[in-house]
């Protein structure tokens, strides 16, 4: 009679937005979690509901530095993802990115732990193509200001790729677009979060421009589904989707003919596991300050609307095919189911 | 009365195929130089030159460790650059982009050096804008064959921007277009080489296509020219150049209202020191092919054509007006000048 031992994960950033939710999910499904995170911008209150359960450690660890122990899956969040905190030390972004990468890569590789990584659709930058697809290349600047975040995400998945093909480390990528609900930071400067805490201050709403123009938001219960049908696949289900192609191969030996770039595969598909995960819905950004004020009737805020900054707005909107075809998976909370819960959340906080 | 000591300069892959030429640009105007070179594919025969010059000295070391050291200058020129090399462990090339880059940036910063970065045209991968202009973002696969190089090349220049934004690093880049010259890597598989390799052997010539797609040559001498040039302005000069832009020092506080992409500068310079080097004259390949088989009239050679492999020839063309304005400079050696040099030292090579 054999005894089922739970199985073990690793989550970088477990105390974050979205490894919060991967941890409580992770636990619901009976694995052993064991929560990383240098809570500079995790928070350990995020965690304390986990505090009791004899599944869940928590380790204050920087991914930075290398981590050892042995886990089934390593869940790579680390990364601080909005513009005013991983601005604030770039040089520290940048490394999380590239040492936490290969930390999680090595570990993995010594060990035999499979990787999923939160990749974004930042790597794709101002695209140029609509909506993205995960063959687009993107359009990114390497010396400006968001480089930081993303050509460090950007190198970390090319890491992911030769780990994968030198080292045969199962690794699987998720590029995550915008997403929100609980657990986000109050004071991230996005634009779910801004509206809420304006409503609840009741301070003016602001809308940049006329409020026409379009975003995706994601609810964070979408992407933890996706990012758990992605690592549950079994590796051969997902290497004969990502078809490894010319060239793929040539780690060791010295390849003479090598394409200028390499010819993408007939199906469209990338060479390697990587999904979009995102919500393809659209809203304004008016409907979305009218939704939040809908929600918060006792609201004083009014909606203001100011200049338009100089520079285009960031549009991104995911194709989500792949992940449709791979996972049978599509985003279900909608932006009225979604924002309630991520208001009710909010509303714990101490308003300014 | 003072005496003038001479300047000491870092140039890590000293011994490659720029570096060997670096080294002794540097030797010929005074300097002291210590080479640094893991021998991967540097060669001690290109320095043994310099053996009996006092202001020389070759350590052999890997720049993914960290190297120790007052300088005054660092020349960063440390990664295998042609494909057949830089594939043959791809992960090492990654390391030596990023760590390499790392340990120069965290000497100069440690001990006030300033640094030439020696960054490549690989980082507008397949560009859509032709000629490239340093403004331009480029068009790079993450998660290609090639990413190793290119990814770590990217970051690399990212992490140079963010050293000078935050601890005020005094580094230079510049971006290296297709560069050719004596202590070229006979089989490093590049069209130049392939082509007087292929005549001296009296081998066919293969073209790919009808010969009729186009490239730009930069002379080795050219290329140093200009390294040296842009290395001598004094800091105010290039910080005049390269205007430090909106929100580019908010590298410490908060910024609240950072633009979704930085807005460029309306001269188009771009905000950090980093300058296109090339030669934009361009040549079709047959052309190539006749000037070599021309100065080696005692090769028996035909010229044969192959179809061209499937995926789009990879086109690109420096557009050198910031250089010019800059520096003063422009390439002076055609290649009717520059080859005849090239292939006199490929003769010294046993043929294969």
């Amino acid at each position: 009679m054999s005894i089922k031992l739970p199985l073990k994960a690793l989550v970088t950033g477990g105390a974050g937005f979205l490894g919060t939710h991967l941890c409580r999910r992770l636990l619901e499904e009976g694995y052993e979690v064991t929560c990383l995170d240098n809570l500079f911008t995790g928070m350990k209150s995020h965690i304390e509901q986990f505090a009791d359960n004899p599944r869940f450690s928590f380790v204050q660890h920087d991914i930075t530095q290398p981590y050892r122990g042995q886990f089934d899956e390593i869940y790579n969040l680390a990364c601080p993802a909005s513009p005013i905190h991983y601005q604030r030390n770039p040089l520290e972004t940048l490394w999380t990115s590239i040492y936490g990468m290969r930390n999680c890569l090595d570990l993995a590789r010594d060990t035999g732990a499979k990787v999923l990584h939160a990749s974004t659709s930042e790597i794709y930058g101002d695209p140029m193509v609509h909506p993205q697809v995960e063959s687009y290349w993107g359009n990114v600047n390497t010396i400006g200001i968001r480089s930081c975040y993303d050509e460090g995400k950007r190198v970390a998945e090319t890491m992911a790729t030769e780990y994968r093909r030198c080292h045969g480390v199962d690794v699987r990528m998720v590029r995550i677009f915008n997403t929100y609900g609980p657990y986000m930071h109050p004071q991230d400067g996005r634009v779910i979060s801004n509206f809420i805490m304006q409503a609840l201050n009741n301070e003016n709403i602001t809308i940049y421009g006329d409020g026409s123009q379009t975003r995706s938001f994601q609810y964070c219960d979408d992407l933890i589904e996706a990012m758990r049908r992605f690592m549950t696949l079994p590796k051969s289900a997902v290497d004969a989707f990502f078809p490894m192609g010319y060239c793929d191969n040539h780690n060791v030996g010295v390849c003479t003919n090598l394409p200028s770039r390499e010819s993408r595969p007939a199906n469209g598909h990338p060479r390697v596991p990587v999904l979009n995960t995102g919500n393809p819905g659209e809203y304004t950004i008016k409907e979305l300050a009218e939704a939040v004020l809908k929600l918060l009737p006792e609201s004083t805020s009014k909606i203001i609307y100011e200049p338009l900054p100089g520079d285009d707005p960031k549009k991104r909107k995911p194709d989500i095919t792949l992940a449709k075809e791979l996972l049978g998976w599509e985003p279900k909370v909608s932006l009225l189911e979604g924002l309630p819960k991520t208001i009710d959340y909010f509303k714990k906080f101490p308003l300014v």
